[in-house]
């Protein structure tokens, strides 16, 4: 009965998501220990479960990227402000929004240097360097870092001063390889998110008005989350030749030709944890895909104090070590605690041994993502948890794409669009004529924003759901994180 | 005849080393193409060939921290002035030399902010949130990461405006086991350099003077360069409970009294790539221990246009693939170049197949440490190449012990000091009395500073080689990088 009270309590501590979303996520970042705040605004502290998290994704993606044959760079945190300046959309962009370098130790500085809020003057500054001929063609690069940009309004993972991403850059010889590679590495992108984040996406091209500073076309990733928001969770960029001729990246082709360069760049960012955290949580906390959980099976003895119940969990953990990130949690803490602990920090399967297990020879098998528990015999239980974790897998990637579907909503009105978002939040399609004023009417309007123009395009009708005149596009709307 | 001219004028394009080793040095940097200069002065980029030698580094002590209990975390970018001057002695020694962040987009703060010139002041803050009870210690945190040092004088790996490292800050209940953690982790630093990079070191503690800002006790391992200055290539520091007294880290006890936390911190950066470059590198470049090498066999077909010779090319390195680092090099260049280039980026072994080969089955293996070259039977070529690239990792090891020891000298006076150290730089072993006056005059009288006292003491004479008092101590005395 104690245990089941502390199990309560501890449960108790995080807020119903239906209650209030945003205090849920909130929650579970900081009782499932994946963050902190610190002292310095805006900026978290990734702890040793959040970051492990995002070191499981970072071997995913250069695993992926190596692939393809990229290579993983490091270019310097400091842009000198005239290198900056290059550029002039990309400066319009993020002037604003950096943080400024103006002294060094006790000297002010002649020049001012910002922090990089993204890297592409400092990539094309060094390509300028680095590329002469066609042979030195395509440059497929990337870089791990964090960037800062000075955010009003911050929150763990999905919008920080200072956050963590990749940032892919590279050169090409051709308009057409660029832009091979600005969708190729999209469906990386978008893979990923499927097959080991268990979060479908809708892939597509960002409006006009929402495309990166200095970018001829942006392409996304839109994920949504549990209460009817999007996320935008990942998107590449080409350049064409815009930053080449600002820059001055020629290389002379197969018939001693001067070109310019195409490029591109992309990135995803820790907002992936967060798109985790609010596609699968519930009440309980956090619930890892287990390709992503740091900790795939928890092994916890019951009444561990009885004679063998102790060897017997070593035993099991030693075996599925072998093929699975376990960890066996023999502390003094009551199982009722542990099971709890767990439980908030989403890992996939809890496997418990006591002695009544013992005398029947199996283990305890409990799912995180459904509840349900299962006793499987002692010898079998590494292929038991192996198939467990694939259906998990599986599993909570159908229900996050069951809950996109239901949560798709079609509109032809502008009624409909406000309707929709507000009683039942999702993605809403609806047809658009292309023009910069109608997408700003419908936000001011209804409150959602063009999420992207879906690759998969259908013809809702005929006609655009603000102005009524000729559609040019379907575009998914809706409220954004 | 017009292979070896290009091959002989790419070599000619590096300084000699014993012309100018410092000039040497740059040009294998930026000839190999470990990094490149950009355009914020004194920060370096760095290029894939660097990176990747950085990151294998980077994998090699994830796993000896893993397997010692240690996790990786990330702390802010950005410290607020009032945080770094809550230690005394932490500020005054690192407040000169950081960067100072002033504005935020348009608006100019209200508190500057510095880029961390290393962590432990976030990790303090933090500790004192997180650490209550005696259960939640140790706490044994790793992290990755930039830090910046507003340096005048910067040397690509030596000494960066930026550069990357690992900054370990752990916490204990005990001083006990702080001192064990600090000793534990020099060892851990020694062995991979001597494993790992083939670099030798001596291990030891800094003296008073030399200690790191806020310390107790600061240890270290030193190299010994090719041209006889040392190099010091990581640091472990004690601090006691100091900083736990500062930022207020107490736990209570398993009697529930309250103590301070005992801590301790530790780094390593990518001057480990300096101490690589410049233990083994020769005239024609890089020189790469295999267990660092990015690329550890280069496969390069010679007459490639003749039948079959590509075909087994490309074969063998799909064989030597499941084991090894390889690389086929089959562009259009002509071999020549190639091993030219390969020489120059220190590829450990250059495996060559060509017309003759094929038809007496075998391949030619070229060791990169001595030239030595000899044959190999084709389907033995990986158990070869496996024997071949440990005898370098240990000879290797060997030459650049058996340089450490012939350039450490014995000095009972002042004048053998500046004698040995002008005429055969290398390590000088004195006597020391322990006063920071001698130090001081040491240093002003011959150039070398106190590397460190060795934890292997010996006793050369009773008397200090400065004031002739009563000797405490040998010490390490040399030039540093």
């Amino acid at each position: 009965m104690a245990e089941e009270t502390t199990r309560t309590k501890l449960v108790a501590s995080i807020t119903d998501m239906e209650k209030d979303f945003a205090q849920w996520y909130t929650d579970v970042v900081i009782k499932a220990e994946l963050a902190d705040y610190s002292s310095a605004r805006g900026c978290i502290i990734y702890r040793p479960y959040g970051m492990a998290i995002w070191e499981l994704i970072q071997n995913e993606f250069n695993a992926r990227f190596k692939q393809t044959g990229h290579e993983n760079v490091y270019m310097p945190l400091l842009i000198p402000e005239s290198l900056l300046q290059k550029e002039k959309d990309h400066v319009k962009g993020f002037a604003p929004e950096v943080a400024w370098v103006t002294h060094g130790g006790m000297e002010k500085l002649t020049e001012r240097f910002c922090i990089r809020p993204t890297s592409e003057t400092l990539f094309c500054d060094h390509y300028a360097n680095i590329i002469q001929s066609y042979r030195d063609l395509p440059k497929l690069y990337n870089q791990w870092c964090s960037v800062v940009r000075w955010e009003k309004t911050t929150r763990p993972f999905l919008r920080g001063l200072e956050f963590m991403w990749q940032e892919g850059h590279t050169a090409h010889a051709t308009a057409e390889e660029a832009q091979a590679e600005t969708l190729g590495i999209l469906d990386i992108y978008a893979d990923v998110c499927a097959e080991m984040l268990a979060v479908p996406v809708i892939k597509g091209q960002k409006t006009e008005s929402d495309k990166f500073a200095g970018a001829e076309a942006t392409y996304c990733i839109e994920s949504l989350m549990h209460d009817g928001q999007s996320l935008q969770s990942g998107t590449t960029h080409n350049f064409g030749d815009g930053f080449a001729r600002a820059f001055g990246i020629q290389y002379t082709d197969r018939n001693n030709k001067l070109r310019y360069a195409h490029q591109t760049s992309w990135g995803v960012s820790t907002r992936l944890i967060g798109a985790v955290i609010m596609v699968h949580g519930d009440n309980s906390g956090l619930v890892l895909p287990p390709r992503v959980a740091p900790v795939q099976v928890v092994v916890i003895p019951v009444a561990q104090h009885k004679a063998g119940v102790l060897e017997l969990a070593r035993e099991v953990t030693d075996a599925l070590s072998k093929k699975f990130r376990v960890k066996l949690d023999d502390s003094d803490k009551n199982p009722g605690w542990k099971f709890s602990e767990y439980e908030m920090k989403g890992v996939p399967v809890r496997l418990e041994i006591g002695p009544r297990d013992i005398e029947n020879g199996v283990v305890q098998l409990a799912r995180r993502d459904t509840g349900a528990k299962t006793a499987a015999p002692i010898g079998g239980a590494s292929a038991s948890v192996e198939n467990l974790l694939e259906d998990i897998q599986r599993g909570m990637y159908a229900k996050a794409l069951a809950h996109l579907e239901a949560h798709t909503y079609s509109a032809l009105d502008m009624a409909e669009i406000g309707r929709v978002i507000n009683e039942t939040p999702g993605f809403i399609k609806a047809m658009w004529c292309g023009g910069a004023e109608c997408e700003d009417t419908v936000k001011k309007r209804t409150g959602v924003t063009s999420r992207c123009i879906p690759f998969e395009q259908e013809a809702l009708s005929g006609k655009c759901v603000c102005c009524g005149k000729k559609a040019e596009k379907l575009v998914y709307w809706g409220r954004a994180y």
